[in-house]
């Protein structure tokens, strides 16, 4: 397993540290909300920034620079947008932690200070999984700095993270053949979601449904559902609330609370039913992974109910675009 | 005329101001993109946050405290979650500055130390306007507290925004009128942008073509469109893109190429074509309001061509939830 304390400890013990930036683009963005919420939660000085890749290299945020530490992330290794924001981050004095999933040189390690390899949930625990080894980069990062964070909370989180998420994947099985039964035929499904379970509701949007099945979608904040999205509803819109665990669970229950009113077509996955509780007051920051391993199960069920595989694309990857 | 520079010039010598925060709901938080991405591009040491007001709530951004101006904004000044943003804000020692259209005592007034109140568009130049008093309130702040935030080109590109706008509203009919006729029966409505023409993109989505228009809608930030988003495209894909005049305009660009390319139903609303690049570099902070303003002119007549006026409401108002 990757030493992500002793890489924390180096950087830190070379330069003062008083921002640590996420870039990357879909999927590889998304992993990044829920370290950049954490820190923006938890951090007393330390700054932060989330940004898309190619926004990154052409308006890069102010607060990146010499004293910034930079974590990008490309599964493949050689995303054009993210490889150049790593790049830019570099020319401006930023140390660049590279997530890539891929062993061997590639564009991430060729601009990467230090390289993480991580695993899939399928091959390896949680801890060395992407979202497992991010989460540990903010959680060492603010803990050396400044003494913030929750550090022994987050780590022991991260421990039962390893053995609830693949329990909680058999135990949902059931919710997900139901899930794909009653959304097979939609044509538009609206995903929702708070905290950090936003970010899982947001890349079940653009990567899953819009990308990997051709179904228009759109993700609503539960707080920003009163305030216009509410009004799509009527008793047969398709709705996904992945709800979370944490502070901003009573956004979602408000929402729930209405769509129980005025619509029969609504799913929540509800994190709690699943342990997600026994994470205590940290859990709200392991929502986004929470849901997107449990949106895996549904994601390949409705895949083949809908004889649409997840792999089918019409244009990404058949030519330069 | 309210007197920011005053305000500002007031907070500033009673406490070390370190933070500027925004929080609102629906188009009182979308208004809020603009400020905080200028502080985002162009703070040194100043840090700033952008959060649905329900989630300032129940999970405050831990930048926020006693160095902090927090600017709140509701139009009617009663916004429930708002003015409670207020409340918290001003109990963790921060600077509440409530923007509210609505003279006399309100939410708003009651939880806020300075309340300024703005003009429409169709009442007032566009300095007095919300946004316009927004950024002009970010401006002061960065200036006053550590010089940075190009003062002089932010000054400027305000007073051209005054003239800029009323005569672009005119010019732009022509076009506002062939999109109602072409997206009158569309579905959905996909709108993108990036920079702070994205938070155009995004109130537009949720604001008009959710809420007001009963019209499915996402908006896709053009940045991430390559990265899952774009395998929605069909020939007949509905798409309203909003260019930006800065430097995001590249990701504008290439979503345009590829759309031109497989897709033969989308509109691009160019914001240099009417006059934007006279406000020079600081352009790019100005983008959000000139597609707020020309939206307007697209969307009265949108709602005239559908027969759906937008003050039609199945939920809002009619009874609490």
């Amino acid at each position: 397993m990757f030493d992500v304390k002793k890489m924390i400890e180096e950087i830190t013990s070379k330069k003062e540290i008083k921002n640590i930036s996420f870039t990357g683009v879909g999927g590889s963005l998304a992993c990044f909300y829920a370290p950049y919420y954490y820190v923006m939660r938890e951090g007393k000085n330390v700054t932060t920034s989330y940004t898309s890749s190619n926004e990154f290299v052409h308006d890069t945020p102010s607060c990146v620079g010499e004293n910034s530490i930079v974590v990008i992330s490309s599964r493949g290794g050689n995303t054009a947008e993210t490889v150049e924001a790593g790049r830019v981050a570099k020319k401006l004095g930023a140390t660049v932690i590279g997530m890539t999933h891929e062993e061997g040189e590639n564009g991430i390690t060729e601009v990467s200070d230090y390289v993480v390899l991580f695993k899939d949930l399928s091959e390896a625990p949680y801890e060395e999984s992407k979202t497992g080894y991010i989460l540990k980069i903010a959680i060492e990062t603010l803990h050396q700095v400044e003494g913030t964070g929750k550090y022994e909370l987050m780590n022991e989180a991260i421990e039962k993270m390893n053995t609830l998420i693949p329990a909680a994947e058999k135990a949902i099985i059931p919710e997900a053949i139901k899930f794909s039964i009653n959304y097979k035929d939609d044509n538009i499904i609206y995903t929702m979601g708070s905290g950090t379970a936003w970010s899982a509701a947001q890349q079940q949007q653009i990567c899953i449904l819009m990308e990997m099945q051709w179904i228009n979608s759109s993700v609503i904040h539960t707080g920003e559902f009163f305030h216009g999205p509410f009004e799509i509803t009527d008793p047969d819109t398709a709705f996904l609330l992945l709800k979370s665990t944490g502070k901003t669970k009573p956004l979602d229950e408000r929402a729930i609370n209405f769509l129980s009113q005025y619509n029969h077509h609504f799913t929540v996955i509800d994190a709690e039913k699943y342990g997600m509780n026994d994470l205590g007051e940290v859990s709200e920051y392991f929502d986004y992974d929470f849901h997107t391993a449990m949106l895996g199960v549904f994601n390949k069920l409705l895949a083949d109910m809908r004889d649409h595989p997840l792999s089918k694309r019409k244009y990404m990857w058949k030519y330069k675009y």
